[in-house]
């Protein structure tokens, strides 16, 4: 397959989770993505288990983040591994680090010392804050970042409490942003063929996230409100929530509130005027809370489906993946790992030229491709 | 300034919230992003206020996601107006659109027959569901796809019931991936010089979200569970959460137990071991809730970030845009409308060399740059 970034070749001083993820997506689109691991230590995702998860000697997530990529094992801190590196760097279109700032400036690998060496590579990193500011230094980790910017306050009900987003959304956000910037740089080098510096955080990538909220913010300076039941919006009106029904639960995007009336013959709601949607969403939604509540969520769907309210059931991941339009979706994948473990997995999101994306390469080992990366590019001094 | 997309021509057909998303990074990237709208009707967006927020007669919505782009007025189901369409599509690089699968086929403006106009072009669509399968032709809205793909069981604590995010997640990041499949569709015809169709759908996207989820899932074929409190993540171990203290909240990340327990002088912790800080979560959360809850957050911050725990406040907006960490990000930006309303957003999150990108262009009026593109395209028949 003759993919659309094939022919580049990216290094990935990146660890854990947002770099890595920037350097997946690159790989899935065709990149030749290396990670440059310590010869011990390795990415410290390697020993980063969730749930206590593993294949072989390192954690699932890790295997999940790093499959389709080669590593090259290198110890910053030696002279010679560096000059090595160097003649790498020279070959290299990209760059990706996510170390805080002022380390790879120490370890003689800022971007002025690797541009002079490859005036047409692309140096993308990401940090926690940026590299100025109070907060430059501060532990960069998606919970912490989450909590300062306030996001914490869009999600769940008003008396639940400040409310995380239950995954790591800021890392995941900036590994998406870097890779945007990445693609748009090596753009921009084939008509200047000169590199660039691109540089995203975690707090700016949460903060675009955010970006109708803030706006609307900055216009009114009141505080978004969350509702009290059936929260899934600060911003939005009765009824868009989700709602408990006899068996399970029913998600009700916008629809007009008298329209939906009629269809479930709830009288209740028609005393409230289409100006009260958003001022009395908080009563208009305990009314239909309560009346959805008496029928199953087949019943509810049979009456609202057929009629083009904007409405879905609410699944988990094991209903979801029993259903026929996810399986048509073809988002899993099987991958093999060096050790012969087997690991199903999801694929890149995007579909090119009518083509799923997959790939069957697992996650390396450390230094598994030093050999063949140092024949390939003859960097032995002998 | 010379921006990374600069001279590249975009025109999007798309509306609401996840098409123009793309179209507004692009923009900030350097693009010229033209709007396809109907003449009078525009992108159904401009219609579309969250708690009823209005500039001009378009919403703040509308404003905030179309700036820096111009507006095409075309009605699609005129033969003269799509005549001249297609005159402009042949200068393009770049066509997006999210109406449901069929739309733009009827319209005489599917992938083939653009294609045949311009075979240099890239032909970029977001759907709800894909092409295939049951759910192609159901509503592609946001809180309807976060509902169906098991999202809602990682954010809330257990008792919440399902939990959704609380903005507009799937449209974001499907509207992101299609500007990471743009970028590199363009740089894959710097080699062919051909065009590519990239497809992206709000489900895919919210499955590669959850990749790591998912792929846990799949391992264990056990469905996550949220801790009671203080959920955060579904997968990770006490005590990373969210806690109450006697005036605000506070967030933990990744901290070794009996570390957190002896600087804070809980013992109680001390009776748990590192092997049971996945099992045992909801019960060493509860106790930690309970002990944080008794001083203030600075009480605890002035105790945890000197010995270095990955701790933060949880600030609401207010508090955030109070703090310098946030004002040196310069993250705000103000725009003037056609009308003479000023607008305070956010900026694109992306550095590039060095420099934030902002852009003074407001969104445009329906049809506002009709002539002139009229004219520098020679569109006119006469």
């Amino acid at each position: 397959m003759d993919l659309p970034l094939q022919g580049l070749l990216v290094l990935e001083f990146s660890q854990y989770l947002s770099g890595p993820a920037a350097g997946l997506r690159l790989a899935d689109l065709g990149a030749r993505v290396v990670k440059i691991e310590h010869p011990e230590k390795g990415d410290a995702c390697r020993k980063l288990a969730i749930r206590n998860t593993w294949v072989d000697d390192s954690s699932l997530l890790f295997h999940t983040i790093n499959r389709n990529k080669e590593s090259f094992s290198s110890n910053l801190k030696s002279e010679e591994d560096l000059s090595t590196l160097f003649k790498l760097i020279g070959r290299a279109d990209v760059i990706t680090h996510n170390f805080r700032p002022g380390v790879m400036e120490k370890l003689g690998l800022g971007y002025d010392k690797v541009a002079a060496i490859n005036p047409r590579i692309i140096y993308a990193s990401i940090s926690g804050y940026g590299k100025e500011g109070p907060w430059k230094n501060k532990p960069g980790q998606d919970l912490l970042i989450q909590s300062l910017s306030g996001l914490l306050f869009t999600s769940g009900d008003q008396a639940a409490g400040p409310t995380p987003f239950g995954l790591a959304i800021a890392d995941i956000l900036s590994g998406s942003h870097l890779v945007q910037g990445i693609l748009a740089a090596l753009i921009k080098r084939h008509k200047t063929g000169r590199g660039s510096l691109v540089e995203v955080s975690l707090m700016e990538s949460v903060l675009d996230l955010q970006f109708e909220l803030l706006t609307t913010y900055f216009a009114s300076g009141h505080l978004p409100v969350r509702s009290a039941l059936a929260n899934a919006h600060p911003l939005l009106s009765a009824p868009y929530g989700i709602y408990a029904t006899a068996d399970g639960h029913l998600a009700i995007a916008m629809t007009p509130l008298h329209e939906l009336a009629e269809i479930i013959a709830c009288e209740d709601l028609l005393l409230f005027s289409n100006d009260e949607i958003f001022q009395k969403r908080d009563i208009i939604k305990e009314i239909l809370a309560k009346y959805l509540s008496q029928q199953s969520t087949a019943f509810w769907l049979g009456k609202l489906l057929p009629n083009d309210i904007w409405c879905m059931p609410v699944l988990d991941w094991h209903q979801m993946t029993e259903e026929e339009g996810y399986r048509q979706l073809h988002m899993e994948q099987d991958i093999v790992t060096g050790s012969g473990d087997r690991i199903k997995t999801t694929r890149c999101p995007i579909r090119w030229n009518g083509r799923i994306l997959t790939s069957a390469k697992p996650a390396p080992g450390i230094g598994e491709h030093n050999a063949s990366i140092k024949h390939e590019f003859k960097l032995t001094s002998e």
